[in-house]
């Protein structure tokens, strides 16, 4: 095939064929394509598009362009969550450990954290000696034994997206939903699921600004994941403020333990337990979502699903006495309170100027070759439908050397204020499958 | 500056400042910006465009990435024409001696031949010495003492334009009218010149398919390089039908001498004719289109214009022999009559197909780094409005070893015949200044 002529296919707006994305992707892998010639391709995508057929095939294809893990003759169920990302999402952390508990497997590769979103695996890191290098084999026996296992990106899954994706990011080619659901999925569908469940934000601490577009890619992934073979059903949640309590790497794991306690925030219960159902509902466990609530609540309530957090950090090499004692969690130096400054009623806490305040003490990274600070962030101490004056504690600032009284503006940046008082609302606001 | 963001400014319909556009050519001819990034922004370009302020400005910042010619110092009026490529397109052979016997200099920067279209340096490569490689500084000799000069592109002019052209080449973004007209003018206007005339093709041998089409590029053109200070004006021409006799290097010599001599087909000296006016009318050597016709046919008529052709065959290492004695031209082995095969009123000459024919016998070339046979090729020996019949001698095809039988069944091909005569009309439909 000539790679011009594709090229030209689609900037005249015609349909690929499965043949050709099929060569296109195997030649780009192999270098016969080169990255000018993509880079001429994925703009020509961003304006004409792929339709649902063609954003299938190319997400098969760059999975394809790797060696898929295959469970082939283990019993069991693998399920995995994937999150488009958001301001103090540290669900996956609890969330793991509850379906394990439930007989589900979790085979999860996950992702650090860059610009304003945080990373799983960036958090999992600040328990002491916990490894997200894990190999495949690795991988695959702690998912078989303990039911669950999160670590990091390897080499050998879906090389093309990792090609793709930097090549995306130096040619402003970053937001086209098919190849932002080709990049997701090829990567999630390289793990040997038989389900996946996603959780799509809007809002803004997320990647889509309007509930339109999370739903539009929600959509579509759930769609490219069910012709590839993997059932799928997605969350579409509201990312305007901060899941939780906290925002920091170390700060969130303590917050995902007292989840597992049955004693966390909310907003951070509501998505795990939504997460959860969903899972258990794909994988036939529960034939009604109230089953299946009744069954998470039954596993956190005994205690089930964070023993099995204490397993899988043991079985990575991790500290699981972290459980019992967070302070053996890494700690910042410097824990200050911040007043509110202003009166009034508090109607939302903004997401954006929260990530804000917490890169600004080194939550995250600007660059994927930055190191992260695991003890610096930040821990809320009221919530919407508050009354503020300006004495009011409204966080804790946890520092360590840099950003302090920059934070502390954005903390206050974040409050948005209001006359009357709101009811609260929970977060999902639509479901697909 | 960013790459990112002028990609993504750029992708997103906005307009780039004459800053960003300056930055970006700079960068890319240092390689700053690399293939991947220009192959981005040249995809986004030909779905979003450049106004003509920025087509402006990136033509210049093409023209301003090598050291353009300077004829500063040197009397006279500088002025060139270029045209967009057609079938038995010799006119710049004819019309440069002709404008330069009448006091105008010519510093004519030429082409190849590339696909169906020939080039008018193959062409005058078939005169035995001829060299199209002078350095600039011969080049601008011969165009102070001869009044013309035809060579070849230099690597000094416009390095931008041929790292793009060949990334434009491999990216599938040919196509977009703000960077074709970049991309001629940016060679046209290195050449130091005050003025340029255009002929801007439309039809089956031409690039531009339909008249609405030619009229779009020649009116950016116009306005592209007056906006940089050369003055301008365009003609457009219909090109569903070979230009004069022949098809073919050494023979569009030949035929080229015959213009010089009064003689030519009457398209060709229509069209040469037609373009030198419109150069008389823009150096001010003529004040009425009937002014500078006269002038044209006196130069002409007295032998002035073939006496300058010669003068620049000799300037630049040529036999000029060949002007009295064509048979000095490289000379095919076989020269075959080919006869009509069918009955009818000939109507028109399909230029493709002629092209087609003139490509199986060695006339033009597929790829850049490939030879054209300078002796082969097709003359003409009847015209629309002719009664054809089977046994009618249609062409002659001069031919070495390869393409006869094939060339036989293009030529018949083209032979487009119908039950009435139309009265034959000219070449010329708009022009444009």
């Amino acid at each position: 095939m000539n790679p011009v002529d594709l090229i030209a296919k689609k900037r005249a707006g015609e349909v690929l064929t499965d043949a050709e994305i099929a060569w296109w992707i195997d030649a780009y892998t192999r270098g016969d394509v080169p990255d000018y010639q993509m880079a001429a391709m994925a703009m020509a995508i961003c304006f004409q598009g792929l339709n649902p057929n063609e954003t299938a095939r190319w997400t098969g294809a760059m999975r394809d362009s790797g060696e898929p893990i295959s469970f082939e003759g283990s019993a069991g169920f693998r399920i995995d969550k994937h999150s488009t990302g958001g301001v103090g999402d540290k669900i996956s952390i609890p969330l793991a450990p509850i379906v394990a508990s439930l007989g589900l497997q979790v085979p999860m590769i996950s992702g650090r954290g860059l610009g304003l979103t945080g990373g799983t695996l960036d958090k999992l890191e600040s328990i002491p000696g916990y490894r997200t290098d894990l190999n495949l084999e690795e991988f695959k026996k702690t998912v078989l034994t303990t039911g669950c296992s999160i670590i990091g990106q390897t080499g050998q899954l879906a090389p093309a997206d990792r090609k793709l994706y930097a090549l995306r990011d130096v040619t402003a080619t970053v937001s086209s939903i098919p190849l932002i659901v080709a990049s997701i999925l090829s990567k999630k569908l390289s793990e040997g699921l038989d389900a996946l469940v996603l959780d799509v934000k809007f809002g803004s601490g997320a990647f889509m600004a309007t509930f339109e577009q999370a739903q539009e890619l929600a959509q579509a992934l759930v769609r490219v994941s069910q012709s590839n073979g993997v059932a799928c059903s997605a969350l579409i949640t509201d990312m305007n403020q901060p899941i939780g309590r906290c925002v920091g790497n170390a700060l969130e794991i303590a917050e995902s333990v007292e989840v597992l306690r049955g004693e966390g925030p909310a907003d951070t219960w509501e998505l795990t337990e939504r997460l959860a159902i969903r899972m258990l509902r794909l994988s036939g466990e529960a034939q009604h979502d109230d089953e299946a609530r009744e069954a998470v609540h039954a596993v956190v309530g005994s205690g089930r699903a964070l023993a099995r957090f204490g397993e899988m950090i043991t079985a990575q090499g991790g500290d699981a006495s972290i459980i019992d004692d967070p302070q053996r969690l890494p700690q910042a130096p410097h824990v200050d309170a911040v007043t509110a400054g202003c009166s009034g009623m508090l109607k939302q806490i903004d997401a954006q100027a929260v990530a804000r305040a917490g890169h600004v003490v080194g939550v995250g990274r600007e660059r994927a070759d930055q190191d992260v600070d695991l003890a610096v962030g930040i821990e809320w101490l009221v919530e919407p439908g508050e009354q503020l004056d300006p004495e009011t504690q409204i966080a804790r600032l946890h520092w360590r050397e840099k950003g302090q009284e920059e934070a502390v503006e954005h903390l206050r940046a974040a409050l948005v204020l209001e006359g009357e008082v709101r009811p609260r609302t929970g977060r999902v606001r639509d479901e697909i499958s």
